[in-house]
């Protein structure tokens, strides 16, 4: 397989044929325009500058200044990054791109560049939706930190159920070496094929499951990070009251304090009880009602992702009023028939109809199916010019109405004014007992070469509803530079003030993901 | 009800009569020698010396200088506060006691305090058993800022179940608050009725349920705290990635970051199905396999207690050769007894034999009962010489029988070096499906006027064992000035750099308790 240096994923995967005709035919029957595919431009073609700065001769063997590398990382995966990498606009890439083979390749070349100055951009899969990755750093050689090599399982603790990773590894590599074990980290991002543990912590990814262990906070036992003046190590600890949690300054630090090379995860044993269903409404006020229900009643569902009306048209194929609810149970120790049944009750009670409980869940399957499609349908979609992107906010269930009326009114007046028509759909990622994690997708016609400036436009209107109706900038896909407009004004002035000393003193020389979190210095 | 100044709680539930008179039989067959009771010395007694701060005339309403007052605030609740107490040993007392009346107040408070470089001290219910209250503050004039006054619960989101509470705010009072609403915060740590919302923040409390939401940083959705350069507040959200968690730098910063002044809480439905039972076991191994596989069977119980034979003995009255698994599960949505069969059931597969799940559990209601009143049987043993004090940590599963061994050994040892004889009893306050926090209890006798250094001999011992052995020092007693050796030595050293300068940011004049968590500057 190869991986795609513009897009989504793998070459070998991106959507064609039966696939490519009919997603184009759902595009057209929703945001009508011309659909005309664009082709990549070759990374030749791209003419990158020469390389502003040089590895000393001892670290030269882990640097890249290939063209090719050094594109591939220039971007993170978000639908401005597509359409960009399709314009041919890099306009900052990193000069070199360095793989460290171990960790103290990792203290070398922090070392290295705080000496000399050079950005250091930690990188995993590069999966980020948020200019995270992206060398924006004028005026100032950058090195990107990949660290794709350091993609072992270096232990595993069953009586405790935990395992030492290195923080390169890429989730099918990092479950395949935990599968012999009969364990799972169970941490399922939908980037997961293409994201690494270090770039899930770095950004507090949330999993695909939907209650209790699923943020990726919540699975760490202990982290390891090169910062430039020293390693830090946390315990090994269920629990600790002893002053503030070192691993949750790190976790969330997107790169700005230092570099994860390690860290101890929690594990689970593989799931031996499933029972899943779906419930349809015709109401989605009374959908959501129903969700919150569920959400509260400390059943704690794997699956609980209200599709609204939208999309259970468009992913799961279904035509409903309100919207569907998916639903799933997992257990490793005990049948959880029981706790699917009152959750189907929580719907009937409130006028939903749930599937039998042991029928097969078409609907469920098929929106299942469609998620890990959806990156590349994106890509898709962006080589026609359709905008086709995503965001998503978490909020308080009393404030969930008015943010998603605000957000929705938003999104559609905002695709009105830059490409007269559009469609936002709405699911739930995650819910918790105070409040659910939304989800938005839109897609509206664009025009090739305008439809970052219309998409850019969109986004604007929709993180100016998020942060006035009371919701998160984010909610799992983190800061990066592109956020940060609307981060700096949800988080507390004296925090930012105690984030910004405690990073000049790890990170004296100010090299660590410049821009990300806090104006670079 | 008249609180004590010299010991835990209300002076007129002190152990007296028959109570005492089972509780010194009981010791005597544990820990003989003499069993001479002391009286408190009367606070006039004590010669105070004259504050050396006076307050501006703009807050002297709200200052105290009051000798009573002045004692009460001078320790926390520790065996060896309590028995300098009776001792008439108060080396450091606050030069005043200030109660703000509402948030301006501290804002005030502060403000002259960082003018006139007078360490300030924020004090919840003074529970602390580490030194966290304590003003050991050389040279410098001290206010402790008592919270009090910050009672009410300010307002209740039903629909989101989540409270916005003043800090100073004692567990009895938030909760008759929240009663008529039907809801609770479900936070009961042992010191609930003499302990604050503001404490358990400060502090990282631990509440008594054994799983999932009983720690008070999990029940939080936001916080309010007045630091020197402003007041920071974090956005009500269910969940958050946007960067490191503010909420998170506050939770066990002790009061040397900021005075907590309110906090969005988590309530849940008050529990309508309970179900609950006792396991006994002739093997405490097996009884420990027992409690981990019920650990990691995500059945997750309110109550998952294991006594070990000799705290079964002392605080359940039954005699047992391995130890008694106290079990309960609640739920406000559905029946909990499918969830109590499940644990029977892994209780039976290590050799337990787990009570009848329908009967009255004899057993577990008497140690709850024993539970309460601890604290007040701890000073009166303190008045008799017996050195009676806990000690708390976490370890991973793997890590449990090697700490548990050397921290038993060690507590023997000292105990045997310093008082001839003791006894050393264990139980799991709390169990995560990656290790259990193990709490201890000790009773040596000892020699009028001598406790305190027999005692301060045991707790060093037992602290480097639990070091070095891969536990925590401490899991929800926090660090205060006592634990600093210890805690010094487990967190990294960068992030502990990065701490201390969050901690010059936001309060520059170094007056927030000095000497906790970083080293007064």
């Amino acid at each position: 397989m190869t991986r795609s240096w513009w897009g989504w994923g793998n070459v070998e995967d991106e959507v064609r044929g039966a696939e490519l005709e009919a997603l184009l035919a759902r595009v057209r029957a929703l945001v009508p325009g011309e659909l005309t595919r664009h082709e990549p431009p070759s990374v030749a073609a791209l003419g990158l500058p020469e390389p502003r700065v040089s590895a000393p001769a001892s670290l030269a063997s882990l640097c890249s200044a290939d063209p090719g590398d050094r594109a591939a990382h220039a971007h993170g995966k978000a639908f401005r990054d597509v359409v960009r990498n399709l314009h041919g606009d890099l306009r900052h890439v990193p000069d070199l791109v360095a793989r460290p083979r171990d960790e103290h390749d990792v203290v070398d070349l922090l070392d290295w560049c705080t000496r000399e100055g050079i950005a250091v951009i930690a990188f995993g899969g590069g999966s980020s939706v948020v200019g995270g990755v992206e060398p924006r750093c004028d005026g100032r050689g950058v090195v990107t930190v990949d660290l794709e090599r350091l993609d072992r399982v270096l232990e595993i603790d069953t009586t405790s159920r935990a395992a030492r990773i290195q923080a390169g590894v890429f989730g099918p590599h990092l479950e395949a070496q935990l599968k012999p074990h009969d364990v799972t980290l169970r941490h399922f991002p939908q980037s997961f094929e293409f994201s690494t543990l270090g770039g899930w912590l770095a950004t507090r990814a949330g999993g695909h499951y939907a209650t209790l262990y699923t943020h990726i906070d919540d699975l760490v036992e202990s982290i390891r990070v090169v910062t430039p003046i020293g390693i830090s190590q946390s315990r090994r600890l269920p629990g600790s009251g002893a002053g503030p949690s070192p691993d949750r300054l790190f976790l969330g630090s997107e790169g700005t304090l230092g570099v994860i090379t390690e860290a101890w995860m929690r594990l689970q044993e593989r799931p031996r009880w499933r029972a899943k269903a779906s419930a349809h409404f015709a109401d989605y006020a009374a959908a959501v009602a129903a969700t919150r229900a569920i959400a509260q009643s400390g059943l704690n569902p794997a699956n609980c992702r209200l599709l609204d009306a939208a999309e259970s048209l468009i992913h799961a194929g279904v035509t409903v009023g309100g919207g569907i609810l998916v639903l799933a149970f997992e257990s490793a120790d005990h049948p959880v028939r029981g706790h699917l049944a009152r959750a189907a009750e929580l719907c009937r009670d409130h006028g939903g109809e749930p599937s039998a409980e042991n029928a097969q869940d078409v609907v469920g399957d098929t929106w299942r199916a469609s998620f890990l499609r959806m990156p590349y349908q994106r890509d898709a979609l962006a080589r026609h010019s359709v905008i086709a992107e995503t965001f998503e906010t978490a909020c308080t269930w009393d404030q969930f109405d008015e943010l998603h009326h605000a957000v929705t009114e938003a999104a559609r007046q905002a695709m009105y004014q830059v490409a007269g028509t559009g469609v936002v759909t709405c699911r739930f990622t995650h819910v918790y007992p105070d409040g659910p994690a939304p989800y938005f997708s839109v897609y509206a016609p664009g025009r090739w070469g305008s439809t970052i400036a219309q998409w850019d436009h969109i986004k604007a209107a929709v993180s100016e509803a998020i942060a006035t109706h009371g919701g998160t900038i984010t909610h799992h896909h983190a800061v990066g530079r592109d956020h940060r407009p609307w981060y700096d004004r949800q988080r507390p002035a004296p925090f930012a003030a105690a984030l910004a000393a405690a990073k000049h003193t790890l990170d004296p020389a100010g090299i660590l993901n410049p821009g990300v979190l806090l104006p670079a210095q």
